[in-house]
């Protein structure tokens, strides 16, 4: 179904269409496209709230900036699908977030308006600040312009960009899409002061007023002149200079405005291309804006909705006739209350992720023990180790794709100093509809390399459950980390009676010839699938769920590679250095030589897709398992599964 | 030879006994702790010019608190020699630095008055929040103090902490370290906000002045008072709330302050003891401080000046009767600007560490084209990723452990977008006496597994410069990676003349028998070394210089794996996912077997000491490889070499 745009927006095919309306037609076009997007989301599914709070922000860049040209980075991006619907994607848009479809994020090989592919948060000031020294560089006379949220503004590369380019005269705009929102409700000092700044209406009107103060004294003769003269001079620098945030660090603050004022926001655009140097633009919108149940409603519920119904609000649920397994998410969720109603050392913490964690049940449950630090995944980790110091169990939750940020304060603040924080990586391995910036491929590779790591993957919902069991029991020292993927397990009755694991060790799952299938995590299961594929081809292959990629299961290993020499690996993660070639290290440092095939993820990005579809792409979805099983017994193929 | 400590001093064994001296004799203490590192690091080497300049307040901090249980963080922790001297370590802080002596970083394993391991920056915050808050929730009464420079709060991490400790009543006192210093000049906006704030001393009499001004001109009357209770609660909000960088961020603000006043310092401790929530502390400091040369000179000369004459200042060098070899960093600089003054797309990138790296060559010859952002890893490659987005080429230059810092960036913003982005690690390996916080040693499996990277290590001087001659050629995306050692390379004429390498190939050094071993990088040398120590068992294995890790010379490799079934490899890197395991991988998609030997950096902490102390630790210096050879081709020791 294609979604019909309105009389206007249907003719917009790039920002130069735009540029041929009236003034009188913005707010026009804003409805239009609010509506474009309201349509499609409602249809598609996909990001929500986030572009429709910054709709006629979007309008009024693309009409009073020269894009591509001048050059605009979405921080995040998720924010992007009113800039994609002008500039030339408005007809493919229904194919937002599909497989082959359009990236879901900004995407420099998608458009030359995407000038800066994004996803993860905080990195539009730097990037755009790139932008403008080296367009400065060449002579090259262009604007540039980062738009980020409050919420990314928490995160410390954003302060990075900011400190470097307010001690340039780079030609920047930041624009400070402030509305109060991460995901969840943005947390932090950060979000208190915008709030006082927007909130207070004194805070704007007070460098006028003390101008009109000391005009007015100056009528009371000398002796108010002379304590006006001893004064000014200090009033003037720190009003002027020192009186806010973004002003210590040299940027020219402009604002608040309001963001949904398309009228005011082109003319205050137009005034700042003509203000040289670095600036802010301090925008206050309102997530969801235009669609009454997300304005109303809970937005993080209308971040990323889901399919819904335009006229009730009402989400679109799959009904199922039985009991359907729970998110992974969940199940940390759940099973982190219920460990840590029993041991008090337990504290959560979750980077900006309540909600996407299920990090949200323990912050309910106990406040005073589970800490949402913004989007600031190095802080959580280096507050995790501090927490650790002092005696607490940590459980810090981070998307594994995350997690790349804070990589070095795992090894520097926990790891070398050998602290046990506990680290739960959601979202491991392919995240699906995000795309290649959100999915957690590279974790298994760059932690097992860590020394002091204990690095785990559950097969299921009862596996989870136990690692967590056994990662809050005491212990000296040692990082323990649990990665998992998005999406659900396979047990509907997953609350299992939990039991400590003994670290370090896999389990058989099946018994077979010739070829031994070594899985790690939840896509253990698609070996499950594939052996019963190969019912029949006269091929069986043993599976073992080896559950911990370190340390591994060396006695485990010993009997395997005493028994098998074909072997198989089986990872949601890099080939490159990852789980199979811990196998591989297994083997030299123990003189086996056999037959290794590791399957995962290849070296390459991969794109969005569901993660069926990207895990059948590089070949290891259930079908992909039997076909590798077959080639390497030499079995040919005989059932329809073997087709693809 | 034993440094004498001054007569206060000898009877220091703990802070307790500090705080028996009575406060006129505070000034005394401090004279004799100063001297006492001026002997030791003159005699000793090591960092200086920042413990010289936290002397007064390691002093008033260790008297007015009650240290362990009020809990002391020092960010970086260079700064930290007069702390150790005062907590039990005065008569081992001549082993500072030394293999199996004491850490040149507070180290918690050392001593409970270290109670956060640190080396690299801005970490103390969120460390020192984490113990406040895990105390708080324990109903434990302690203090807890980050100190902090003003270059360490440049890095994004340390904003992170503050936003997050802004928004909470923990007992957390952060000191300000302003001394304008990084290990080079500090930079960036915020450098210049202290400044002012420091210098303008208007500043710090604002308040007092505006409600001077407000009381004095009630006198006028009526009228004036209206004016007044106008603007007086905005004023108010502004002035008290608003009008600081760090109050914006709810963290109460004292000072700034002569951080060289210990009588003072001692009363604002104590008087801060007794505020509660978080707050910082701007202590205006001297890096070098007390001692002339250092105070005058050149400060980042005094950063780590190694040893030098106490009297005159002279820093002594060695004496060479031959060309010595470069610093592969003055490679580096050298040939960049040689680069640069042919090819104008190339940029340079430090993150604070223009001497270190030198990138000060660069910015020195090329002010507009080379850039110190600061403190700021992560800023760092996303701004280069930014330059590349507009055709030019930076090289951004990183420290191995530092580009922990930027992991994230690196896959999200260079790698997914395939921009051309180079990346000169230097410091890769072990770092020597910084020991396990600077050693580099993972950054071989943290780059290798991400996808459109190149990953390359020269063997000497003339292959680094055709690695960066290569890699300044245009090219369509890939991040090209350079890791290169701290010291010095084998080349006293390295000025040699650059050609293109062609990307991922190898060499062979030299011919043999039974045995290849394959180096990567620098320690390539050892091997050479090795070949000579075998000379006369009978041993004589071939020696391949492979050069890239990534892509792999798989023509090479099959030509090897043809020929040899006993392999070495050897990396000044983790075993865990390095080199050898990219080797491993090779051997496993292309079905050969041989027995292969990883030498490498051991998955454990490896502490400091020597390169070659460390190397030999491993394994993997020249005689460790030679007695490798020798086991695995049987080969009886023969030769004194092999008697270790």
């Amino acid at each position: 179904m294609l979604i019909k745009p309105g009389p206007l927006l249907s003719k917009i095919d790039s920002p130069a269409d735009l540029k041929k309306l009236d003034q009188t037609q913005l707010v026009q076009i804003c409805d239009e496209l609010r509506q474009y997007i309201v349509d499609n989301v409602s249809v598609y599914g996909g990001h929500f709230g986030a572009s429709l709070g910054v709709v006629e922000m979007t309008v009024a860049i693309h009409y009073i900036f020269n894009t591509p040209t001048d050059q605009l980075v979405w921080d995040v991006g998720h924010q992007a699908y009113g800039h994609k619907i002008l500039t030339g994607r408005r007809d493919n848009f229904h194919t937002n977030r599909l497989y082959k479809g359009l990236s879901g994020f900004p995407k420099r090989k998608e458009s030359e308006y995407d000038t800066f592919g994004v996803g993860h948060s905080s990195t539009s000031i730097s990037g755009a600040l790139g932008m403008a020294i080296a367009n400065q560089y060449k002579k090259d006379d262009r604007q540039h312009i980062a738009v980020i949220g409050d919420g990314a503004m928490t995160g410390g590369l954003a302060f990075e960009g900011m400190n470097h380019a307010g001690s340039t005269n780079a030609n920047l705009l930041i624009i400070l899409n402030d509305n109060c929102m991460s995901i969840d409700p943005n947390v932090g000092a950060l979000k208190d002061y915008l709030t006082d700044v927007t909130t207070s209406g004194t805070y704007n009107k007070v460098k006028d007023d003390v101008w009109k103060l000391l005009s007015k004294f100056s009528k009371f003769g000398k002796s108010a002149q002379e304590i006006i003269s001893k004064v000014e001079h200090s009033m003037k620098a720190m009003l002027l200079k020192q009186s806010n945030l973004f002003e210590s660090l040299n940027l020219r603050y402009f604002g608040p405005v309001d963001g949904h004022d398309v009228h005011h926001l082109t003319h205050v655009l137009n005034d700042l291309k003509n203000i040289p140097g670095p600036k802010i633009l301090h925008c206050v919108t309102v997530k969801g804006k235009g669609y009454k149940p997300a304005e109303e409603g809970n937005a993080t519920k209308w971040h990323a909705p889901g399919k819904f119904d335009k006229v009730t609000g009402e989400v679109f649920k799959k009904v199922h006739d039985k009991p359907q397994p729970p998110k992974y998410q969940d199940v940390f969720g759940h099973t982190l209350v219920e460990l840590a109603e029993k041991n008090d050392k337990i504290m959560g913490v979750t980077p900006a992720m309540p909600s996407g964690s299920s990090m949200n049940i323990m912050m309910k449950a106990m406040p005073e023990r589970a800490f949402d630090v913004g989007i600031a995944e190095q802080h959580a980790v280096t507050f995790s180790a501090g927490l650790a110091t002092q005696g607490l169990m940590p459980f810090c939750n981070i998307y594994s794709t995350f997690m790349q940020r804070a990589y070095d304060q795992v090894i520097h603040d926990v790891c070398i100093q050998d602290l046990p924080v506990n680290f739960c990586l959601d979202r491991a391995g392919f995240a699906g509809a995000d795309g290649p910036t959100h999915h957690g491929a590279y974790d298994i590779a760059y932690m097992r390399c860590i020394p002091n790591m204990i690095l785990a993957a559950p097969m299921n919902e009862a596996e989870l459950r136990n690692m967590m069991y056994t990662a809050q029991l005491p212990r000296e020292g040692q990082a323990f980390t649990i990665r998992y993927p998005r999406g659900t397990g396979v047990m509907p009755e997953w609350k299992t009676e939990m039991e400590k694991m003994t670290i370090g060790t896999g389990r058989k799952i099946s018994e077979g010839e010739d070829l031994a299938i070594l899985t790690l995590g939840h896509i253990g299961n698609y070996a499950i699938e594939a052996k019963e594929m190969l019912k029949g081809t006269g091929a069986n292959p043993a599976h073992y769920d080896m559950r911990f990629v370190k340390p591994l299961d060396e006695e485990l290993l010993h009997d395997i590679f005493r028994n098998y020499k074909k072997v198989i690996t089986v990872e949601d993660g890099c080939i490159v250095g990852g789980f199979g070639s811990a196998v591989l290290e297994f083997m030299a440092a123990n003189n086996y030589s056999a037959q290794v095939k590791i399957l995962g993820i290849p070296d390459r990005i991969v794109e969005h897709g569901t993660q069926l579809e990207l895990h059948a792409e590089c070949g290891f979805d259930p079908s992909g398992i039997a076909e590798t099983v077959k080639q390497m017994l030499g079995v040919k193929a005989t059932t329809p599964y073997a087709s693809n």
